[in-house]
This record gives structure tokens, C-alpha cells and sequence, in this order.
């Protein structure tokens, strides 16, 4: 996992010190909001540890003077569709207040892009809520194309 | 992982054993017929390796009298997001031509969706190419929500 480094800019694998600047990227956000509850940070670290031990993830986060300003989280799937394809799963990608508009989101897709790539994946998936416009065009001009419908069963 | 019968019809996870039959439902529709290559064999074998090594991956078979009739694969994916909950995935859903319009592909999901229950999971989450009419209304008679748009960047 390659660090990368640009304008002061350092986007890394995340570590257990970053989990509450995490979270709190994630709360902070139109429909986070309501999803998320920073007060009781347990869950959060015991999602990390998961997914930290996990070979086939990867949390992503960008810093800028050693405060957190960006967060993904990318996912290497093997399938046996597409000829046995692996396909690389960008979730939760969230910018900080401060960070937005300064391009770092497209930096951060890069990053991720870039990694699934390096791991032989055969494309990058996402999904984004039908409600978040500027996400739609972001993604589009980042050169994804809105092929799928994204559906969702809510268990709990 | 609990084997479901009923009709005659065993849900079980894949085995080796099972790779062909997989592959051959893969390649028997409209978008996979050009993606798939049936022939070689050996980058479907390679994947399968890797999904059945994997605890979070769980690729699933429907077979009638020891014959495959349906297929999908599920993935749980821990994440940081609304409060560390952990979400069920599934991807490359096929019910062979014999078995269509049967109800095997509600007992299939219903499958899936028991497991990502039982595996503590808050959602389950798939997407479905756009130009699959009839499966977005299966989707949505299950109770499924298409609330996202799924964006995909090929990469090779």
C-alpha cells in the first residue's frame, strides 16, 4: 500500500488512531447524520478491527497537517463472473467540510483507483444515493459510468 | 451455512465440483455471454480458490436431482459506516433457463438474505445493470429499495 503525498496532502491506509476522525467525517454529512452516533465510539473500533485484519480491505484516509480531510473505504471482491474478474468496491467516501471543493475528492478516487489496479482488478464499483447530484457528477467526470441500479434491504 | 430444502431444491455454498455448472449459467445470459469464456476454465478455478478461502465470501448454488439451476454470490463487508454495521452484498445472481419463472429465485435470495441475518448483517445490498427490467421488479417485490445508483469504471 503506497502512500501518496501532494500539496501537503498524505493519503494512507488508516490506522486505529484515526477511527473517531473517521467518524466523525461520516457524521458529519446530509444523510450521515442520522446514521451515525460519535458518542459511543465501541462499535466503530470493533468494525475496525474487522476490517483492519481483513486482507481484502482497505480504509482509506487523507490527511493534511495531521488532521483527517478525506475517508473511503475500498473492498477487493473476487468473483467468478467476467472470466474469474476480482472487482475493487469504493464505500463511504466522505471529504471534510474544510476539504471540499479542493479537488481532494478526485485525488482520493485516484488513490483508490490506483491501488485496485496494482491488486489486477478488472474495474472499481460504487454506488451513490439517488439523492446526492453533485456525487453523480463527480463520479461521471472521474470517467465511471452509471450502468447499474443500486438496490438496498434494510434487515435492522 | 445451513443447506435448504424444499421441492426438491438444495441452496447450499458452492464446491469445487460445482465450477463448471456456475460458469455455464454465467455465460447462458444476454450480458454475460461476451464476457464469459466457458473454454478456459482455469481463471475460474483460480477464483473460486480465492472466494472459498475467504470467510467473508460465501458463492451459493441452487441444484435440483444434482443438477445446478441457480447461483449468486454473497460478501459481508464490515465498515465504519452507520455505526460499524456490517453489510451483505450480492453479486452475480443466475437462475438457469430450465428453472425460470419458477420461484427459485426468490427462494435463492430469501436464502442469502436468511445467512446476512444470521450473520448479524444491518442491510443487503446488490446492484442490477440498468437495462434488466425484470429484475428490478423482482428486486423490488422482495422488498428491496432501489435507492443508489451504481457507477462502474472498467479498468481493463
Amino acid at each position: 500500500m503506497t502512500d501518496t503525498v501532494t500539496d501537503d496532502i498524505t493519503i494512507r491506509r488508516a490506522t486505529a488512531d484515526d477511527i473517531a476522525g473517521i467518524v466523525a467525517m461520516l457524521a458529519d454529512d446530509e444523510l450521515g447524520a442520522a446514521r451515525e452516533n460519535p458518542a459511543d465510539q465501541g462499535p466503530y473500533r470493533a468494525a475496525f478491527a474487522v476490517i483492519d485484519a481483513d486482507p481484502q480491505q482497505c480504509l482509506v484516509v487523507a490527511a493534511r497537517d495531521g488532521e483527517l480531510i478525506g475517508t473511503a473505504q475500498l473492498t477487493y471482491i473476487a468473483g467468478l463472473a467476467r472470466q474469474g474478474g476480482t472487482r475493487a468496491q469504493i464505500e463511504a467516501v466522505r471529504i471534510s467540510e474544510a476539504a471540499r471543493g479542493s479537488g481532494l475528492g478526485s485525488q482520493l478516487i485516484a488513490w483508490c483507483v490506483d491501488r485496485a489496479r496494482e491488486h489486477g482488478c478488472l474495474l472499481v464499483q460504487l454506488t451513490s444515493d439517488v439523492s446526492r447530484l453533485d456525487a453523480h457528477r463527480f463520479y461521471e467526470k472521474l470517467g465511471f459510468e452509471a450502468t447499474h441500479i443500486g438496490f438496498k434491504l434494510i434487515l435492522r
